[in-house]
């Protein structure tokens, strides 16, 4: 995995064929080789720079002992390029404005500030424009559900908020800052963002338990005035929208005669079933542990598991996941691994589409379902039509702010799934892409100008874009 | 005041003799002309950008309608430098590492993270080595003593905080974020911190009213395991225990044996005395405007006054300003203007300090103090020795995040005291030159320095940096 990349500093004798003794180590033990740099020559050693990927940590041990048993060769230092990386923390906060002079320090700060604060008392609105407030995002996480780790907790959540907010301003332009929370209980996490609100245009809530996040979520978007969304639940589905759309063009199936199965009903899986249906999809079956939800059962079913079988499963359909696929076009899955088989795929209907999006093992083996259904998507970037929520969230956040919206409503996420969709020409699409790449600069723009126009035909922008 | 200086786009006639008539009009009406520029230049008009100080909104006015009288000159536009550098605020978010590859995102995001926080969530310890937490810095205020405005409330002090932040960046290269709470009460302000604080190295309360300032200082120094400083209080206790220092050295003074009149017991006063008293100041005498604080009459007083009470006065004075200043060697006042007369200040012993901080109008006229004081110094920066708490927080927070501090201690404000005085070498002190300016770029590791160095003589460092 790219992920895991070790720098080995390497002393090596000066004798002709020793780097090619030391490369062909390192590849007999399994290592792929990246860069070779040199740090220094003297007379009778160099020391190399060697970047390595290996598999984890023990493949990288035993790596670094084969290399010292060559005569002539030793590892002065074996060092993780991911850990490297986060060194010291990942942002760094800069300033917009020069600060050099007295004449600077009386502008940008006291006395000439308070004329600025004076101006904001009498005119709030004005925050927008003159303060971070026009761009300034928050990603706010408990730390209680972190990437599929669990809950580790507001410290060792924060690498993944700092590495949120790089996505918002390398992708976006976005100024996001990370807040991990102490607390993890609902009426705490409620509370706090609601103290912190004033300072920001947007609130990106992360890695929140469900039903946790729910819970926050509503509360908090009834109390603030400015867009507050669970990325876990609604990039997600915005991904998997737009991606539905093109794998639909691509078999010529219609959305509105759509018969799609989602298995598991978490935060992302409640997330993308209630954004299929405000989509307009035709019919949707929900499927857990329990089998598929139904509206006469939905006894012992938590509120969001209840909402879902109200709106889902027009026909009562009982039974499985097996009974579920049976005939249907679509199938979800944002569950667990390796519990779909490519025989119950062949229980679908003809041209069927598969999206497996549990990770890191997807709910089926990607090579295998390709055998048996017409068009695979899946949450890895080591397969094609990788559903991944970088594709929306930067995009749906500039739009919310440049509208300087209250809210981000369910018309401004179909609109965001929409232009995710249209960045691939119709000419372009096949099977194996049904949905840009994550580094496609053409997608931000995209989605944030569908956003803000959405914001102002919902009534929620503060300012025309249109 | 340089604060207030407008730029005025002119469409001006272009015939010989012009510029000079603008320029002496805006003279005559009482404007100073900093920079002119050509912003574009045709046959018939040349449109120029001239920057002019004014003294208000009005002055500007008057000066525009004045120049629009002139023949063959227009003005198209007048704008507030002021507010140009504040529009969008003066903060942005900077990422540390690059995200323009796949590569990239799997090392700062997705899947490699992971691992950065699974060591996090072992080794809560690694989060000041791996996160932001190792530099970064939360500028917390509830906008209830917003400069000398008063309660403006959040959205309004926010473009102080940035612009304190922002002195933490250019000054001390610390990362700081300002948050601004929606909340007023000490509970609400002490519960939101301690949620953020995960993400922090430390927290700067400001602009907060007392006495809730004192509380909620004292319930976050207890509660949290990063430093914890109200800069109102303790910023302008450090600079002024350093300009006293220097100033006692000119007058061949012991500390040890002067009395000092502190006029004002809020924020800045009260830990003004308290430093003083730590430093070993012979008696402090505490007037407001009861007069002279006394032990033995401390019915009705809030709890830091009266804390105040018991540690000063040791004599049991009474009487007001004028009984305190009697015979005294210093006076400091953190009070309000113009409430010090000559005929007082000639109560005083020979060689008299004052030290006038009401800001924006001392407590006496600077330039007739001078006459009968020995040395003035005031918060002011048009006049010479300005008493400015910019030149100790830069360097305290410094110090307490090279240290990895647990807290700032009232020996490591000592320490950075001695230090910020130190900056002046003995032969360069004067009169006039008893507290370095603000842009010496000594300052800040010198103060660094000393507090990271007593922070580790205190027990409260985590990282040795001696």
């Amino acid at each position: 995995m790219i992920a895991y990349t070790i720098t080995l500093r390497c002393r090596i004798a000066n004798r002709t064929g020793m780097l090619g003794r030391l490369t062909t180590a390192i590849g007999e033990n399994g290592g792929d080789i990246g860069a070779i740099d040199i740090v220094r020559a003297e007379r009778d050693v160099i020391v190399r720079d060697i970047s390595v990927r290996v598999q984890n940590d023990e493949h990288g041990d035993r790596l670094v002992a084969a290399i010292n048993q060559l005569p002539g060769v030793e590892v002065l230092q074996s060092s993780d390029r991911v850990f490297l990386a986060h060194l010291g923390g990942k942002l760094a906060i800069q300033s917009r404005v020069p600060l050099k002079t007295r004449d600077d320090l009386s502008m940008v700060y006291t006395p000439g500030v308070a004329r600025v604060c004076q101006r904001i008392a009498e005119q709030p609105e004005a925050a927008h424009s003159l303060t971070i407030k026009r761009n300034s995002l928050a990603v706010v996480s408990d730390g209680s559900a972190v990437l599929g780790l669990g809950n580790l907790g507001a410290a060792a959540a924060l690498p993944v908020m700092e590495g949120k907010a790089i996505l918002f301003k390398e992708l976006a332009d976005i100024d996001a800052f990370p807040l991990c929370l102490a607390g993890q209980d609902a009426d705490t996490i409620v509370a706090t963002v609601e103290q912190i609100a004033p300072v920001f245009g947007a609130i990106n809530l992360e890695d929140i338990a469900a039903p946790k996040c729910f819970v926050v979520e509503d509360r908090l978007r009834a109390s603030l005035d400015i867009p507050v969304m669970h990325d876990d639940q609604h990039g997600t589905a915005v991904v998997a929208l737009a991606a539905l759309r093109n794998a639909l063009r691509i078999v010529g199936k219609r959305l509105e005669a759509a018969r799609v199965v989602v298995n598991g009903v978490g935060a992302a899986g409640t997330a993308i079933i209630l954004n299929l249906l405000a989509a307009g999809v035709g019919e949707v079956l929900a499927c857990d542990l329990r089998g598929i939800l139904r509206r006469d059962d939905v006894a012992g079913l938590p509120p969001m598991q209840r909402r879902v079988a109200e709106a889902t499963n027009r026909e009562l359909r009982s039974g499985g996941l097996r009974e579920a696929l049976a005939g249907a076009d679509v199938f979800i899955g944002v569950s667990t691994g390796n519990i779909l088989t490519p025989e119950l795929v062949r229980l679908m209907a003809p041209d069927s589409i598969v999206f497996a999006l549990a990770n890191p093992i997807p709910e089926g083996d990607p090579e295998q379902l390709r055998d048996v259904a017409r068009i695979v998507a899946t949450g890895r970037s080591d397969y094609p039509n990788q559903i991944n929520n970088v594709l929306s969230f930067p995009g749906i956040f500039r739009g919310a702010l440049d509208a300087r919206a209250r809210a981000i409503t369910p018309g401004m996420r179909l609109a965001a799934a929409e232009a995710l969709a249209a960045v691939i020409a119709p000419d372009e699409l096949s099977e194996e892409y049904i949905i840009p790449s994550v580094f496609n600069r053409a997608i931000v723009p995209a989605i944030a100008a569908a956003v803000a126009h959405a914001a102002t035909e919902e009534g929620v922008a503060r300012r025309e874009t249109i």
